[in-house]
């Protein structure tokens, strides 16, 4: 049976990228090797790391002034390293709490320089997106975590400052155009739209490099890794081939606006539902509502396992809430298709017709 | 063509884990999705990383009191995070400086405590590992690295000492039996014995966690990720999964001290071959030699290209020396087989013959 995978990451990707993928690892492009057993340094390797760097460039429009760099450990490691790298000792940054992921680089970059928080939806236990705070025009820069996987917030327009954005876009990053040149940083880890765990995505503006003076072990540095073109030491193989095959996908797709679309129309079918369906009601505010992460409940919370099992009996998988929402959690990214969505829709109205 | 593949990291791996890794890309265990789609908090990947685990610990027959970690990062993440976890600011650590990547650890840890080497076989291009030298017994503990990849030496018994060992084991572990008890720390990235790349095996002894008494971004303290189970954040799932089947296979041969006999057999054979031709000469001190990584080189080098040309020919790809060693190196990892081996054996008579 064909399983619709609602997960929020590791989550879905194409059909033809696991198929591509597949092959690879029994045989690259008729190699007479595996993809996992090539050298870093092999020319299809290399072929390899400058397609998905190319195709990163190509679809998100960076500017020549960014280093593209595929590093690992996570957003959680970038949670310190940005700061760590661009944040000197008597400088200020300052953040938006809008949830958990935000909350942890907050925690981390407090190690370095002065950390402020200037806007926080923590009162609503996450359910909105900041909008009413003051930006100092003497912060370095303004961190934000531009998609909430685990409350389903997202911010539908970027904060208008003349300060560079830092910004974790682990789980919308390729799901719409971005203005990169508003951006200092931009990171993501790879497994939601980008491809399977086990790489991150750093998209770094040149000028900020090395500007917090400090002594930083090598591998930290992203000097080291712009200097070594991410090939510092032996990078992820195996997770960035896949998200080179995911990136081509994108593209071949027509990029980042048409997935916006696709998504535009996976969310408004979902959400839609969520409000018209007497059972279920939204977690989140309308208006700041994430086209990657549906939350939703049920108003009679007695009718969960019952559900869950109607979905799993559909196909169904990953719908399950976070423990710090409850209820119920779609992810919908770039990989989805349409008919998955209406899939979990005919799911809800069936559920609600027994009742 | 079958192809002889001797690189030094990425490298082989068993073909039946090529074959299996490929069905689970397409299809998990029956599961309808992808192991590259599937969550980390999946009862499918929890089992993944507990037989992983379990058989990590089998293999090496690893104490209790030792915790297994899957990271990513690699050994040049360890090279600082072992010192910056264990080494307090007031304390001495030794080190062996037996090539290039010692000497990144040495470079490394030098932002903690007191580093002292103790010997290093730098004054001969590493071609030989130091054995006169004097172990302080004051220092928390001594690093070395156990198998060098680029100069082709390994350390055939680990040094009698009191004190922890620290070991960056990357290159050589799981080729033999080592007695865990004498390490503190074991580090290993996945690349050659374990795995594809894009995970690190991380084996810490329960009482040194915490003992430097820094404060230490979060992810980079291994109580994080004891406490979590290398669950903290996403972990890299597929290279894991490779991991855990190369280890499934590992153990299905007889585990380490079968491997080990299969290590011995196909290093006599080369490095017989190496001495009895007219043309070769090896770089390293034979009762230093790796059974890893054979470094050797022609005595008349206008003969380089030609003999490339000829392994080529016959298959054989990745011996291309690294370029501080010149020459070439032929990797012989767990997974290579005798005839690969008696391939190359046989590229270097039928070569011998035609001068």
């Amino acid at each position: 049976m064909k399983k619709h995978n609602f997960s929020a990451g590791p989550s879905i990707l194409p059909q033809e990228v696991f198929a591509k993928a597949a092959q690879g690892v029994l045989d690259l492009d008729g190699s007479g090797l595996s993809v996992l057993e090539i050298s870093h340094r092999s020319k299809e390797f290399v072929n390899i790391h400058h397609q998905a760097k190319t195709l990163v460039k190509e679809v998100l429009n960076v500017p020549d002034n960014y280093h593209i760099l595929f590093l690992s450990g996570g957003a959680s490691t970038q949670f310190f390293m940005t700061a760590l790298n661009i944040l000197g000792d008597d400088q200020k940054a300052v953040y938006l709490d809008t949830g958990s992921w935000s909350s942890k680089a907050i925690k981390e970059a407090r190690r370095y320089g002065q950390i402020e928080v200037i806007g926080s939806s923590k009162d609503k236990n996450y359910t909105y997106i900041p909008k009413d705070y003051e930006i100092p025009s003497d912060a370095s820069y303004l961190h934000l975590t531009s998609n909430n996987t685990i409350f389903g917030t997202q911010f539908q327009e970027f904060p208008d400052t003349d300060i560079p954005l830092v910004c974790d876009m682990s789980s919308d990053i390729f799901s719409r155009a971005v203005d990169v040149t508003k951006f200092g940083i931009i990171y993501a880890g790879a497994q939601k739209n980008m491809g399977p765990a086990g790489t991150t995505l750093v998209i770094v503006r040149d000028d900020l490099v090395g500007q917090s003076g400090r002594d930083i072990p090598t591998i930290l540095d992203y000097k080291t890794h712009i200097d070594k073109d991410s090939m510092f030491n032996t990078p992820p193989v195996f997770p960035i081939y896949v998200s080179m095959l995911t990136l081509k996908w994108l593209k071949g797709i027509g990029g980042v606006s048409a997935a916006a679309e696709r998504n535009q129309a996976k969310a408004e079918t979902l959400y839609h539902e969520i409000e018209r369906n007497s059972l279920f009601e939204g977690v989140v505010v309308p208006e700041d509502r994430s086209k990657m992460n549906a939350t939703f409940v049920l108003k009679d919370d007695n009718h969960l396992d019952a559900f869950l099992g109607a979905c799993a009996e559909a196909g169904i998988v990953g719908v399950k809430g976070h423990r710090s929402v409850g209820g119920f959690r779609a992810s919908m990214y770039n990989a989805m298709e349409l008919d998955s969505v209406t899939a979990l829709v005919q799911v809800m109205q069936e559920f609600e017709a027994k009742q």
